[in-house]
């Protein structure tokens, strides 16, 4: 494919950040990067549903070919990483349900392929895509950068997720594993 | 409303229990009871993809009125808590996407209003399912129970879920709370 779109998100509870690069010919063009902010909903089910309309919202009006995820692993306790979970499982279906392949990557692993440092700072991250996509500004919140880091990341990888984590498509997964689908 | 339906449903990582019942005059007809089998499917995706697509597919060919989530809050560690929460973020976008009022139950919560013992084993809620419901038999695994459980624990909490997990719906929200949408 000469040319794909690629949307990055990294949901949060607080946050969801996103942005959307062209892919033509194997270099990159900027698209989007914006933010969901999601403090001012109190309630969980608010949040949520945002994340899920904004989403598909997204997916609709950009096409999309592959999605890829800023999904942490580790959190500090078991109830926000439900709430994390339940943020990425909304995120995640809206891809789902247009058939959109995700894969997803570790924050380290985004901060190794932008900066090459896995523990790079926001700003460096920040300074390093703004060079890389000639953005003119940054926004104040760095945060809503992760959700375009995560699509950059994605470029670099050529979908080479973390291990397991990757997800060709569902039609592709079906297509290479006919006996695992009932 | 003198007559309307509850989807119950219990989504996990290795299995989804689901049931529905119809109430009508204020007493519990039953309808369903069945799961979803997740572990034959090895990669994540694929698990929330069933779940998605099965929860949608439950809400098209039924159109519940509400829909009850059996929701641990508490897990084993950060890992499970997030894939748990994976699974019900897709199984609540399934019934955001529809606009479908969602209240969550905690495991102890349903087992109390189900046998008033919140430490009852899955043999007693069974066994009180089967006797409430005129179930003929009970199937192999009680684990499938849990999400006819929620739909019965809904039933009878007339919708006052866990403290703060209560959503009333999405338009009924807005109702109540102009100031918070915008």
């Amino acid at each position: 494919m000469a040319e794909r779109i690629i949307l990055g998100i990294d949901p949060g509870t607080t946050i969801m950040g996103f942005g959307l690069i062209k892919v033509v010919n194997n270099s990159m063009e900027f698209m989007v990067l914006n933010e969901l902010q999601l403090s001012k909903y109190d309630h969980h089910y608010l949040k949520l549903k945002h994340i899920f309309n904004r989403t598909l919202e997204l997916i609709d009006n950009y096409n999309p070919d592959e999605i890829a995820i800023e999904a942490p692993f580790f959190g500090k306790n078991v109830q926000s990483m439900l709430k994390l979970g339940r943020a990425q499982g909304v995120a995640m279906s809206a891809g789902l349900s247009r058939d959109i392949p995700i894969t997803e990557y570790s924050p380290k692993k985004i901060k190794m392929a932008i900066t090459g440092n896995g523990n790079a700072s926001k700003e460096q991250v920040a300074k390093m895509l703004q060079s890389l996509l000639g953005l003119k500004t940054l926004p104040k919140n760095l945060d809503s950068t992760d959700g375009l880091a995560a699509a950059v990341c994605h470029f670099y990888n050529a979908g080479k997720g973390d291990n397991q984590k990757k997800y060709t498509g569902w039609k592709a997964f079906i297509a290479q594993n006919p006996s695992k689908v009932k």
